[in-house]
């Protein structure tokens, strides 16, 4: 299996890229391609005791802004490591690629160089959102506005074989978040989403709520990617603000410092299970070749559970499995 | 002032909302009159100390429930005490009605007994955020699904004039809820609504991340009905889980619960900072005449708080404020 591993865009730099993916190499039997600087990632793969005999380089110092158009500059920019890595990516005996850059320009160059799979009308961004029980996996995360019911439909038969092959579910339960959970609830959208996850042969539970987001038992919740973003940054927004209570809190007398202390473990402990990083890579679904993006703070560790994941997808056949149920669905 | 109050449809039974109320008059110069079986109303008034020169009554045990449509209960319930009390309402020296029932009945009652103030297109739900320096308004929180960048635009002015006349600032900035910061960010409603509040003469701050919801510096941020109540119960859920992550934490081990019990008056202080209880109660904007619809789980303490900020809301003139900067707008 190999990997193409884009080392721009990251907000700490390739070094810690480079190091999560050697870290990844050690434990799972992938070869890799590393797109960016070539110089400063040979470097970094000499520091980290990397395998020379299982990496490759794809030279370039060009990269996609967040600011930039996603589409105009996937057009453009052809030295850009976005576009190299995607075309090398359509290369047959090329599996994957990962990236921490431009989502836009990650999606936009997902549906022109890669394409998408036949009946897919957009590809959606997945997270997997850390909840009590383990996880469950959200789509669309932010990567398309103004879509149809038709195209939250697909959403969730992509799903639906995300969480069978990765997570291993025999029978995923599809929700659609939503502002209530009575039938009926909702804008025009997610009415008429209803009514065709409803008349599927999907295991649809029914409307979600945000406020059950992290602690629900469903597999799979169908959104779309402008209420999915609100959802996921409202929940990061909470985390973050809860905890820095917490810690001037504590640091605000002698007694909260003790208790503090005694407390670390704990929090901790929260802290890592529900820290984004542990669950912050996510896939494009919806594309011929398997494509990852992985936030752009992530650090070394969270880019090594991306490539986990990222091979587990490609090994099981997620791809197969969503052209397999669509086209049957076309079909009915 | 004479404010009617709607003692059904409260989780917790009438008597903690007519003791909150009687707390609250106490301390402010209003008068009641309460909606809901007099019977058990004049009970819980006598139990409470209430001042009988001060209360009338309204008789009737018909209530809307959460699951019924909210357009037809209104027009078919005529006894349903959300209905008596906006014909009350409709009277002359009659200034506000305060109920924790159903949203969507409030709603359409504010829209077909009430009416919507001239220029408004719908009426709004309000909620204030608790954010770190203290609390940001958020309009709409629920109550609109299918909103239009004109509706979000009134949303702004309505939101403006609260927080002028309620929270005393006196140039608001306000902000779009939105998926990034950057311009030309979001859906078609959003992009749309963007340019109409940027062209306006309101204090506009451009684009608010979900993330920053608790954390910002704007006086009010609009969104439409369906992604304000994502992000709000998406707070709500975050909040409750990690409470119950750090409860469940403590208790597992002696050294967490002397580390919890160190940490209990620290924890009660976020908990308190952050309880939506405290900031329960939210206006319905738009309407002719005030309507405030408190959480149906909201116990006497959060009940009197919201009497205090609706107080406020009639004696500073907000409807008025709404109709003079809307007219203005008008009439450009």
């Amino acid at each position: 299996m190999k990997i193409v591993v884009d080392t721009l865009g990251s907000d700490l730099g390739p070094e810690e890229l480079v190091r999560g993916t050697i870290n990844a190499m050690k434990n799972i039997p992938i070869d890799v391609v590393f797109v960016g600087n070539k110089k400063n990632v040979e470097q970094a793969v000499i520091n980290n005791g990397g395998d020379p005999d299982r990496i490759e380089y794809i030279d370039t110092s060009v990269s996609i802004e967040n600011t930039e158009d996603p589409v105009m500059a996937i057009r453009r920019k052809k030295e850009a490591s976005i576009v190299l890595g995607l075309h090398h990516l359509n290369n047959e005996g090329v599996d994957g690629f990962y990236s921490t850059g431009s989502t836009g320009a990650l999606l936009a160059g997902g549906m022109f160089i890669t394409k998408r799979i036949e009946y897919v009308d957009r590809a959606a961004l997945v997270v997997i959102l850390p909840t009590r029980r383990g996880g469950t996996m959200m789509l669309d995360a932010g990567a398309n506005m103004d879509t149809t019911p038709d195209f939250l439909y697909q959403f969730a038969i992509m799903g639906e074989a995300y969480a069978k092959k990765v997570l291993g579910v025999s029978k995923p339960k599809i929700g659609l978040l939503n502002v209530g959970v009575e039938e009926g609830k909702g804008d025009k959208r997610t009415k008429e989403t209803y009514d065709l996850l409803k008349g599927s042969s999907m295991n649809f539970g029914g409307n979600v709520e945000a406020r059950e987001l992290l602690n629900s038992d469903f597999d799979v919740i169908v959104t779309d990617g402008f209420s999915g973003n609100i959802a996921l940054k409202s929940f990061e927004g909470s985390v973050k603000l809860l905890f820095t209570e917490l810690k001037e809190g504590l640091m605000g007398s002698a007694r909260g410092k003790l208790g503090g202390l005694l407390l670390k473990p704990i929090l901790k402990n929260i802290i890592k299970k529900y820290d984004y990083r542990e669950h912050g890579s996510a896939p494009l679904l919806g594309t011929k070749k398997a494509i990852f993006k992985a936030h752009g703070s992530s650090d070394a560790r969270a880019f090594e559970n991306g490539l986990y994941i990222m091979e587990k997808f490609i090994s099981n056949g997620v791809i197969q499995e969503i052209e397999k149920n669509l086209s049957e669905v076309q079909h009915d």
